[in-house]
């Protein structure tokens, strides 16, 4: 009998998989979740109940959770990456490291092919493809939603015929949970002018008393919160997540392009990113040469966005990746931040590489180590060319005239 | 009698200027303000009398505010420039254009000098003599507080020593105010680690209660606010100024690198600035294609830093403008903003260039204009690449060993 | 009866499509032949005559060479444009010319369909689909060639039972010509070691003895060609093509990625081109900035890429473009250039913009226009943040010992 | 009795400043020659007499060539680094690598004072004063021939005065020879409009017969030459440079702009580095993806012109390199070169890492990896914005009229 490795999140879309793939195409059923962050341990319980009432042969719970942040986030947070400088790529990062996970799920077990639930409208059917057929080009591809356009109900009916009594109700947004952030769409978010109401997002605001929480990082990665210090970042960004949450911090609404060509507008909500972006990025501002942070902008905003056209896999990510691992080398230190109820302020910095150092001088007061001569030196050959330039090019057009 | 132009703002530095030129170098001194949306028609009256208090030959009061907004500010909102990504450039730019104002200012009279009160520890000092030297090259340029080193007492002293008697109170911070920004500085900013106390911020928070506002944009540009049209873009951001000052939105402290090489930090506060982009870029984000928005991006930062750096005369700069102004032609429409105490929203926006457009299918819906075979297809084609690589570099692997 | 035009060379292929859209699908065939500089007269007679003898109801010649230039040409030199630093573009950008003159004369005609005779292998077939379904969403795009998939012997055979007796011998490489340079593909560029022979080339070496040649820029185009000056820069790169083809000059073998993800290789002769981009870079190199010339690079690089990937309609194009035409104000002089068996040699230039202007000084001598003090203080303070960041962190260094 | 460091190459300047420095300064000179592979062993004896007889106290003899290689050389290679698309910027590379060593060696005895021969009128005086004040911030740089701007004869004549009687005749050209290169200055590229004769090459022409060479890459550096393999990429350069300087190929001539804003040109004579560019750039179109080609690019040009500016010591090349080292994990295989007069011609590579690799299809034939079909799919989603963009706005275009 031969084996297929379905992705599998227990919601209708992939439970008509399940069926389908065991009772049309007479395949072996093995269901994996892969959990990057977003699930509490009664729901993976009851995604594996339901796996088994599917059919499944095998359900495994694949916990990819600091994968995801060592392959992905990491390098999100190095190049403070907000994709049209909004949406820290919530789902978008997580996908392909899920893809990931299943492909190499695939290959463990020797599967004859793989499955994903996809509709033919969304990014996620390019991810799952793209990057299945770099890591197991020789397992096929099957995609029942997508290749068979069925409605809702019509999949419901195929369940209930297959004996399956369980209850699918629409939700009014659909919610795309993990440890980088939550996607909310629907709705509003179908149209371009309407904002998403209060309660489409998951976390209500609970918290209205403003706390400063002090951050603590080491070579670009969260280390610590306040005098809490964690063994693996993971660790400090939930923490971060439980005390800025309740300050619905981090609610925005990302418009953007998918990567089959159209816009696309989501809403989400994401506490502990971007206060770690932003926290993170002010510190680099201290500790970063010039060069480095206008660098680190151009590449991150490609990196950014070639990501999230599912391409992680393209080798100039690595190449990128090993420039900002580079950059991160004296990014070490505190950041004090101030949250609040829907905002966040970073309020200041402290580091060994503070290159605002009193050292050598503060901005705007006379200095130690250069004269008013030097500067003036300075300007007149700084302003060289631009002044030769008018010189000319004025003369060039007297004499055209 | 030789003539000098002053850049004249009526306080001690310029003061000082004002007295040595005409004493000690036996000049004729001009007097010039240079108004760039900051000033009440009072202060202006102000400083006009301190200059004749001071022996101005003859004080001129140069309005520059719908030349700072043509220039400049224009394409500070094509390129929703935020220096570092947060600072509007309220300094920044202003400095250059009141640079150009007075050189243009010297020519005409026939100068023979030009004088700024600059001293020898921050930026603007390499903008004035930039700006002078390539448009006003002949003109030599004399900076009295620079070369001299003169304590704040010292000055004080030869202003009494000379008959003026006017009362030079220093300022907890230096403020300095014009229709792109206020900028604040001093005490907390000459640190890392400490954010500006409330009172810093000249504009207090006054409205509690969230309002809602439209933003009318035409090829890129504030034309309306609400329901009013105004004729030029500079009443529409005053305006807009009005009703989102209140809320104390638009404030921060900027951490950057000075043209000098350190890094300094300014706290600003700057509502309508941040409004105008922050609404700007999300029309941008729906009208524009991919590959507009990535390159705006990339030009944009260098431009700020460019123009930052008081290179506004280079020619490379008309080159971006003459791009980002051909990416405006579309950028016309409707956008809709929260305004809340500290904070704005943007909600949503309406145009008819809007590319996310219903006639060709929602996003996450079934589209009427692809098939999902199509995306199938396309998906197989974009990651060829890729999988072509690690199918080639893994047999490579293996061969090695 | 229902219309269709069809790209028509006179190949077997299009000749192919011309009678199995007649025969096979009933329509009524327009065939039209779009030039843009490769074709003699006699070819262009030729082709009609094969047209009509394929059953074309109405054969169409499109002369689009001045078009060709206006809307491609002309930016490809501004921009200097070698893809992958040896490749004039020259086929990439000519066919995408081709579809846009296709498109619209089908729409001038009201055409149902339009069908072109790529295979199912090349870039052309995606840069003739692109540019349709965005001209003429409208009409249905037949390809023949490609959803058949047939033999070359098939296409014979096929044709011989149509009544059809033309000779279609197969050439040893396949030749592609146009104003822009003429590509050579087959046999040695299907394999990445071997060279082109000698003979692969259309145009045999047949001067020896070196020659100077004089180019007049006008704005970045050129306009004259040692005393002769020409109304449109069409003849002006004819005529130049005249005196240097005999070199062999521009001869090469390009690398790159085509659009579909896999690596491509192809030979080429373009005297013309490549003498015109050389003397054009040079000329730009003593009238442009520093950051012109830098930014220039940036932009044009992907501006080729995103041509040769069929995107010319991408309005970030129309950004671009806009970028480059206006730095190409001052672009005016003449380039010296020494043409020799296989190679030229850009000896020098004239201009009235020249920034290399002795009016300042001369490089590596004395300057009239600063002093040494000045160039002492400049260095200062442009290695400022350098020194800070060594000085800093090599205490850092030692703090966490 | 303090001791002064001085970068000494024997010529005029420096021979003055070792006997000033001694003579008028009271200081103990030690002279130091950074070899970067410009000089024999018997300039360098010659070298240092002169030392000695100029009252140098010690006289050093730094060989850096490999040095130059690892912190240089090598990442200009993994660039394909051509200053202006020309120049392997072969002295501003070699002049960091000799101050470096300068300051090094400062350090190592423990000097109080650095000494350079530099006049203020060109780029090294910037590049040893900046690399000085970085490295050793303490100890003060002495620039006598810029500080005195003496003439050339006002220096034999001090010389003489104080007993030294050598001959320094005035060269029609300034060479300056390393193994990235010689320059070659004077005469006529102090025009814009004049080519260096013949004669001034310091390489004439000595081979005519065409011959073939084969390199030999691993990771980006050259390890072999034909049949032979080398310890050091140092001995295969210097092994190449043997083959190839008689074709006198690698000539040209540099117009690009100085440190301090004007523009400079300079004759140059580069056989082995441009073989070795053109080489492995060939061998990167092979096996670097699309995007590895295209930010190589975006990334080398500025890395180029930044280390051409002395500002090697910026941590920005560091993170540049970490990303161009990355890049050339697959940078492995064999290059086969035509050296012919004047030119030379890639002709092919060979690699197990080419994406050529005609296991997933041949370019232009049809392949087995993907149908025609899939194209069709991809270019309908490839050109799905524009298609979009198009409709949309001609639609609005209606609308408003």
């Amino acid at each position: 009998m031969k084996k297929v490795v379905l992705a599998f999140s227990g919601g209708l879309d992939t439970s008509y998989c399940a069926i389908y793939l065991a009772q049309e195409l007479g395949l072996e059923v093995y269901t994996a979740i892969v959990d990057t962050g977003g699930f509490s341990a009664e729901e993976l319980e009851d995604i594996e109940r339901r796996a088994y009432a599917m059919g499944s042969k095998k359900h495994t719970h694949l916990n990819e959770t600091e994968n995801f942040y060592n392959s992905c986030i990491r390098y999100l947070v190095f190049g403070n990456v907000l994709k049209n400088n909004v949406y820290p790529l919530s789902v978008s990062a997580e996908r392909v490291t899920q893809a990931l996970a299943i492909a190499n799920y695939a290959k463990t077990i020797g599967a004859d092919y793989v499955a994903h639930g996809s509709t033919g409208a969304g990014n996620d059917q390019v991810r799952f493809d793209m990057i299945f057929q770099a890591i197991i080009p020789e397992v096929e591809i099957i995609t029942p939603i997508r290749d068979k356009k069925l409605s809702r109900e019509e999949e419901i009916e195929y369940l209930k015929k297959n004996g399956v009594e369980m209850d699918f109700q629409k939700a009014q947004y659909s919610i795309n949970k993990g440890i980088w952030g939550t996607s909310v769409g629907g709705k509003e978010t179908l149209t371009s002018h309407l904002p998403l109401p209060e309660e489409a997002y998951p976390t209500p605001l609970s918290k209205q008393e403003p706390e400063r929480v002090t951050l603590h990082f080491k070579r670009g990665e969260l280390t610590g919160v306040n005098d809490q210090t964690f063994e693996h970042p993971v660790q400090a960004i939930q923490h971060l997540q439980e005390l800025a949450a309740p300050f619905a911090i981090g609610r925005d609404i990302h418009v953007g392009d998918t990567i089959i060509g159209i816009k696309g507008r989501v809403g989400f909500e994401a506490a502990a990113p971007m206060v770690i972006i932003k926290a993170h990025h002010t510190l680099e501002k201290h500790v970063l040469t010039k060069w480095q942070l206008y660098w680190k902008d151009q590449l991150s905003v490609w990196y950014g966005n070639w990501l999230h056209e599912g391409q992680l896999l393209d080798p100039t990510m690595r190449d990128i990746e090993a420039f900002l691992e580079s950059t991160q080398q004296n990014v070490t230190g505190k950041v004090h931040v101030l949250l609040a109820p829907y905002r966040l302020q970073v309020e200041g910095i402290e580091s060994a590489h503070d290159l605002m150092s009193n050292k050598f001088g503060t901005y705007g007061e006379m200095n130690r180590a250069w004269t008013s001569d030097d500067v003036k030196g300075f300007a007149k050959i700084f302003g060289n060319q631009t002044k030769m330039y008018h010189s000319i090019n004025s003369e060039a057009a007297w004499a055209t005239e």
